[in-house]
């Protein structure tokens, strides 16, 4: 490439070769680092084909090599004064954090007090129906702290715990409450102060898309009509908004929802006063119960023009503040710094998966799409991705392996070897299986602690945040071996490189690995990995 | 195109042809518009290529045709919700305006009494120096208000107004202060009422980036260096900040600068109190003087958090107002709706001076370099670009022409039968010459009134108003014939042919134009236009 400052001619360009770092499905990726002395520089890539063409790639489109051209202003993409404010910041915290996620109702009943009627007893192997209780709390949660600092994880992701009818709570009654059945605030300050004395982060679960049918903004609607003050908090299209407690399959309900949900009324985020309510909660579990972080449910269907505010009121209070939007594709828009710090990463998630349990993706796509995803962002926004292989809304990866142990934690490490924060679904340490919602919701398994899949899990857990500065922020080169297998390179403070023979047969690997499974005297057998430190 | 409801089975899509509009230099365009029932919208495409390879181009890449990538939830880009709140919404006068460019020193002396010492006569011949005056002012502009009616413009873009020491004003003394040698307050609101009452629009000139260095802010660091309350207002890498009025060739001013102007120190908007201060300045010409426009100099060299406050505070008075940066590359990231309406159209003006006085680009690849241009904004960004072919800062287009008065004549044409509002520099109705800056900013030539030129110019702005609906907002298409004469279609309440020869030779052409140039008898000549209404 070929570069100068801003307000230099362009027969005084210097220079710089760039470096192939990644081989994409359809482009390759290349980087240069430039050093500039005035914050601003004008820049045009030389590029010469296979076929031999010679080619200036510019501002303004593709020309011809030559001196020419190369001289035109108009050749030149321009970063024209880089402001430190305009930069995408992410907190450092979360490139060291290894997350794991709580569905409270299921992972642990503290407190027989506050079970709600009907309360089923804990049984790990029942299959959960959609609208079953089985007694799960904050209590249980805060009598397990210490297990879940022996499991090594110093970060919680707490599926909704604000008060709602369902037993997921995503249809919030009272964003400013704490489920009954769960707790009070009492204990819920209780469960962060005790977890931030063990290095242990928290996450809530915003849902700001949508409210509950039960909440008193809505009942006010359905009893007043276009009369009620919350009318505009709503997206209605027809009055009377009933019968939204009588959903059929053909009849759409009268308002916009979450999906076609007509539970969970979709709240008008471009109203001011609905702005603020939802500010003041946002605000309130930070200023006045030190939470860390919020992930951000269904964050794809909000406005941005609410992001920007949510963004600036959070970080306000804490700078470091952890920002995780809930969006399932390629999510630019929402990752310029202003609106969310990362997101949960499925579009990752669901290429592990398609090659790993699948089959359906091969190892050269797989790395080829992989590669391609880390190039789509800034590095700060990769390393602050929630990287997630189950959670309560999908089949638990057990399950999706074919209940193969082997096979699942093979997918886990090779989740944990990448950039971007791993997040543990709870149970899944515990080797615990379960289809889709709501199978995968059952009542944590306590039985099968200290299990070897457990040590395993432990084992990479320690080994992630012992080489987090590595693991968390180096750079990573994807590639597949001529055996086939695939190799991950991470470097920063350390050169990390982890195998993973996903071939189906035997591979011949003369390495000295710190952490392996499968591998033995130079061979690294199915469903193995092996990982070397230098 | 394949399409269906985001909460919809990927196995109900239905599917859309798509229709080529334009051919880039390197993509072809091609659009389909699809109407959805519920505000969101997952979608993927189709490609069927030249070679006969045929594949889906998704969100996650490029996968081949098949009924089980189809039906891949991966595949499909999506609007998850669409927000009127986050639409990109410009201001519809925008649309249905000429613009005049006045730069106040150069327009006509009104009165006497405030001209600067040392004021050199009213001569049109003359070839101004870098630091001459002669004494143009606002009641010059007053007492021509009704001669820009008579021309048919129906906006004035002021070059800077306020307070400052340079014969140019971009080095501001005082935001809040008209130039003592242009008049006053009283003066300039007067200029506003009677432009209004007129049915004109008035947009000043913001000259953010930087200050004057004889600006109050300034002149208290130069005296009180750190310990200024000022300090923080700039970018300051040592002190003193001497020697700013003795610059020299080789010594870099120990402070950022516009380029590197010793006397236009950088202000740091990041700072909170420069932000208030600058969106003071910015609203207070609004509320109080009732302006349309902020015209931002050098737009792209500041942060986009400030630019994003500033358009929140002047649309906040008036919904309609019209924001355009002085951007001279590809703007992107400044017009998604919440910075700016539009840009300054200089890839657009380069490139037909390329074409039309340079002879360096083709017809084939004006046209298509034209077209990409217009598939890189949204339609409604398009149409509230500022297109201007001369302004104080390049050579006036007739000296680019080579004093050809019917080829800058045709090229003006050009610029009016595009999308965007065109902008016609002072004088330039007037046929005036001048070489780049400072040439290009001598003294009204008031003697050329009602020339030829002026008629043609006259007539130019009288149809483009008349057909404002087709020009401002209708469609585009730009083809070349294969006689090589330029063919531009607009399409809306009406079709508007325009032909362009621009091969330098005499081309057969049937048709029953409405206003030409160099045509007669079925045949268009060099420097020829033809307009056909339909």
């Amino acid at each position: 490439m070929h570069y100068v400052d801003n307000y230099l001619p362009t027969t005084q360009t210097k220079s710089a070769k760039m470096e192939k770092v990644g081989i994409g499905a359809v482009d390759d990726h290349w980087v240069a680092t430039l050093e500039v002395p005035f914050h601003r520089i004008k820049y045009t890539f030389e590029v010469i084909g296979n076929d031999g063409s010679h080619k200036i790639v510019g501002d303004r489109g593709i020309y011809d090599f030559n001196k020419k051209n190369l001289e035109a202003d108009g050749s030149y993409f321009r970063v024209p004064y880089f402001h430190l404010i305009d930069m995408d910041t992410t907190p450092e915290w979360v490139k060291k954090t290894v997350w794991y996620q709580i569905f409270p109702e299921r992972f642990a009943n503290g407190d027989k007090s506050n079970d709600p009627v009907g309360t089923k007893p804990w049984n790990p192997q029942d299959h959960p129906t959609r609208d079953a209780f089985y007694g799960g709390d904050l209590q249980g949660v805060l009598d397990h702290l210490d297990y879940l600092k022996e499991l090594g994880i110093n970060g919680i992701y707490f599926c909704p715990v604000f008060k709602a009818s369902s037993n997921h709570k995503y249809d919030t009654v009272d964003y400013l409450d704490i489920d009954p059945n769960f707790g009070d605030k009492d204990l819920f300050a209780k469960v962060i102060n005790e977890a931030h004395k063990r290095g242990i982060k928290v996450m809530l679960d915003a849902v700001f898309n949508h409210i509950g049918v039960n909440s008193m903004q809505w009942q006010d609607v359905v009893e007043n009509g276009p009369k009620s003050r919350f009318a505009d908090w709503f997206h209605i299209n027809s009055y009377p908004v009933e019968p939204y407690h009588k959903p059929t399959k053909d009849k759409l309900a009268p308002y916009e929802t979450f999906a076609f949900e007509k539970t969970m009324p979709k709240l008008n985020t471009a109203n001011p006063e609905v702005q603020d309510y939802l500010l003041e909660i946002a605000t309130y579990w930070v200023k006045y119960f030190d939470i860390d972080a919020w992930r951000l449910d269904v964050a794809n269907e909000v406005d941005h023009h609410f992001w920007k505010r949510f963004h600036k009121a959070v970080t306000e209070i804490k700078p470091d503040f952890y920002i995780v939007g809930e969006i399932w594709h390629s999510a630019r828009p929402w990752l310029n710094g202003d609106e969310f710090s990362g997101v949960m990463n499925y579009p990752f998630t669901l290429q592990v998966e398609e090659h790993f349990f699948k089959h359906t993706l091969s190892a050269q796509k797989l790395v080829e799409q992989l590669t391609d995803q880390l190039m789509m962002y800034r590095d700060q926004t990769n390393q602050a991705m929630l990287n997630t292989l189950d959670s309560h809304d999908t089949a638990r990866i057990k399950t999706v392996a074919g209940e193969n142990e082997e096979l699942a934690l093979q997918a886990m490490t090779f989740i944990f070897m990448q950039t971007g924060s791993p997040c543990i679904y709870y149970g899944t340490e515990m080797g615990m299986s379960g289809d889709n919602d709501p199978d995968c919701r059952k009542p944590m398994d306590w039985e099968k602690k200290y299990s070897p899949v457990w040590q395993e899990v432990h084992e990479l857990v320690e080994f992630r945040l012992k080489y987090a500065s590595t693991l968390g922020q180096g750079t990573t080169t994807l590639e597949v071996t001529k055996a086939g297998v695939i190799k991950v390179t991470r470097k920063r403070e350390n050169t990390i490189t982890a195998y993973f023979n996903t071939t189906g047969k035997d591979q011949n690997l003369t390495i000295d690995p710190q952490l392996s499974q499968n591998y033995q005297d130079g061979v690294l057998a199915k469903d193995g990995y092996a990982i070397v430190v230098e």
